[in-house]
C-alpha cells in the first residue's frame, strides 16, 4: 500500500463527509404560509452544519499534517487510519441529532464522544509511529511528538469539559465547542503560515 | 499544504455537490394514477436542479481560474477556500427550497444570499492575494486583479437585484438569475477559448 | 483548463452517480412480518438499480474513449461536457421513477428521453471536434468519426423504439432496453480488447 | 483503458459507498422525551454501520492487493471490475435492512448473498487472469493464485455458514460474521506488514 493511495482515499472520504452534511439540513414538512414556524429548527440545523463543516475541514488539515510524519504505511497504520475515517464518517449522525434536538445534553454527549474517539485513533497512530521509527520521516522529531501529545490531551480535555458542562447548560457547552473549533482553526492557519507561508520554526510546510 | 492537494480536495467537493443535487428532485408520494398532479412540482424541481447544476459548474471553472493566480497556499488562503466550499456545499439547501416553494420570495432570498456570500469569499481571497504578492503567480497582474474585482462587484450587484425584484415578482427574479447564469457560462466559455483555444489576450490557458 | 483535470472531474461525477443509485432502493415502511408484501417493489427497484449501474458504467467507458480523441479542451467542449454530466447526474431520478412505478409508460418515457439527450450531448461534442480539428488527436480519424456517428444514431434509434414500444407493452420495452445495454457492454468489452488486449484494428488502447 | 484510471475510479466508488453508509443510521421520528425508546434501534443500526464500514475497508485493501497482480486491463477485467463495484455499491441496502430488522434471518440472507456474489466476481477475475497470463504481473505466481483460491473458497464457506446459522440463531450468525470480519482485518494488516512493513514472504508491498 503506497502512502499516496491511502492519502487519496482518505481525502475522498473527507470530501464526501463534508459535503453530505447538507443532507441533514431539511425543510420542514409545511406549506409556504407556515414556513416561518419551522425557521428556528432550520437555523439550529444550519448552525450545527457550519460547526461540523469547519471541524471536519480542520481534521482534514490535521490528517494531512500527521501524514507528513509517515514515510511508510504498514498494516497497523492502515487500519488505524480506516477506523479514524469510520469516526469521521460517523459525524453526520451526531450532527443531525444536534440539529434536531438543539440545546439538549444527549446529542452533545454523542457528538463529544465521537470527537474523543476520533482523537484517540489519531493518538494511537502517533504512539505507534513513535514505537516504529523506521516508518516515520525526519519531520517526526521528539519535539513534534510532544506537540502532538499535548494537542491530543488538551483538545480531548476540552471535549470532555464540553460534555460535562452540557449536563448543566447545553448552551454554554455548544458555545465552548464553537470557540474551541475557531481557536483550532486559527491555530492551524498560523501553523501552515500566514502571509509569508513560513512555519513557526522557519521551515516551509510541503 | 501543496496547492495541488487543496485543488484536488476542492474538485472533489464540487463533484459531490453537483451530483447530490439530484436527491432534491423527488417523486410525489402518490400512486401512478395521480402522478400527473405532482408533475408541476417535479418540473419546478427539475428546472431549479438544472440552474444550480450549471451555476456550480460555472463556479468550478471560476475556482480553477482563480487558482491559476495562486503559487503558494498559506493558512489564510486555505481557510478562505474551505469556507468558500462551505457555501458551495450549502447550495443544495436553497435549491431544494426553491424547488419546493417555487415563485416565492423567501427561497430566492436565501439562494441569493448564499451566492453573495460565495462571491464574498472569492473576493476576500483575491484581496488577500493582492496584499501578499509573494503567494501569487505572474498571471496575477494588475489587469487580472481589476477584472476580478469588476466581476465580483458586477455579479453581486445582479444577485442583489434578483433578491430585490423577488419581492415584487419572483418569476422575473428567477428569469433574471437564469439569464445571468447563461451569460456567465457563455462568458466563461469564451474566456477559456472558442475553437482556437486562445485566451482573449492571446495567451493559452494551461 | 487541462484535459486531465476535466477528465478527473468527470470521473468523480460518474463514480458518485453510480454509487448514489443505491439510495433509490428503499425498504418498505412495514414491520418484519409484512416485509414479504414489499418484496415485489424491492425487486423491481433492484432490477432497475442494476440496469442503471451498468448503463452508467458503460457511459463512463464511452466517455473515456471519446476523450482519447481530444487533445485540447476549449470553452465549448468544456460546457458540452458539463451538460453531458448534467444528464448523467439526472439518471437517478428516472431510475427511482422506474423502480417505483414499474411497467408503466411514463417512467420509461422520462428514462428514454434522458438517455437520448445524453447521447445528443456526446453527438454535439463529436461534431464540434470534427469542425475544430486543431483540438483533436490523431486517433480521431475519418473512420473513427463515422463509427461514432453510426453509434449515436443507432443507439438513439433503439432508445426511441423503447419509448414507442412502452406505450404498447412496458415489459417488452424494458426487456429491449436491457438487451441493448448488455449488447453495448459486450461490444465495449470487445472494443477494449479480450484476452490479448488488442483493439479491433490492431492498435492498443492507452 | 489505463489500469491506473480504473483503480482511481474503483477507489472513488469505495470511498463514496463507505461514507454513504451513515445515511442508514437514522434518528427515530420522536421528540426528545421519547428518544430513549428509539435507542435500541439506533444502536443496532450503529453496530451494523461499523460492521459494513470495516468490511468495505477490508475489500478496498483486498481490491488494491488484487490489482498488484494485473499488468494490463482488457475488456473482460474491466467489466468484471464494474460488476464487482456493483455489489460493493449494493451493500448499503442489506446494511440498512440488517439495521432495521436486527436478529432476523432475511436481512442476513440478503447480506450474505451480496458478500458471496462479491467474492464470486473477485474469483472470476482471478481465474480469468490465470488463463490470460499476458495480462498479469510477475507477482501473480502459482502460489499467489492458490492463496487467492483458498481465500475465496474459505471465506465464501464461512459466509454460507453464517446464512445457514441465521435460520437457527440470527444472533450467533451475526457474531460469527463479526468475528470473521475481525479475523480478515487482522490477517490483512499482518499481510501488509506489521512494524517492519515486510510481507510474510519477505518482499515489500509496493
Amino acid at each position: 500500500m503506497k502512502k499516496a493511495r491511502l492519502e487519496a482515499f482518505s481525502d475522498g472520504v473527507f470530501a464526501i463527509v463534508i459535503t453530505l452534511l447538507i443532507l441533514n439540513v431539511k425543510l420542514p414538512e409545511t406549506d409556504y404560509e407556515h414556513l416561518a414556524e419551522g425557521l428556528p429548527g432550520m437555523l439550529s440545523s444550519i448552525g450545527v452544519y457550519a460547526l461540523s463543516f469547519l471541524l471536519i475541514g480542520m481534521y482534514w488539515m490535521f490528517h494531512h499534517h500527521t501524514f507528513s510524519f509517515i514515510a511508510e504505511v504498514d498494516g497497523v497504520i492502515l487500519w488505524i487510519n480506516i477506523i479514524f475515517l469510520l469516526f469521521i464518517s460517523f459525524l453526520p449522525f451526531p450532527t443531525s441529532m444536534l440539529g434536531k434536538y438543539p440545546l439538549k445534553e444527549l446529542p452533545i454527549l454523542v457528538y463529544g464522544i465521537n470527537l474523543i474517539l476520533l482523537n484517540f485513533m489519531g493518538f494511537l497512530g502517533i504512539v505507534y509511529l513513535r514505537r516504529n521509527k523506521q516508518l516515520s520521516t525526519s519531520l517526526f522529531t521528539d519535539a513534534a511528538f510532544r506537540t502532538q501529545m499535548k494537542t491530543y490531551f488538551g483538545v480531548n480535555l476540552m471535549y470532555a469539559a464540553c460534555i460535562l458542562i452540557a449536563f448543566f447548560s447545553p448552551l454554554v457547552s455548544i458555545l465552548l465547542l464553537t470557540v474551541l473549533t475557531l481557536y483550532l482553526i486559527i491555530r492551524s492557519a498560523i501553523f501552515v503560515g500566514i502571509g509569508k507561508c513560513i512555519l513557526p520554526d522557519g521551515r516551509r510546510d510541503k
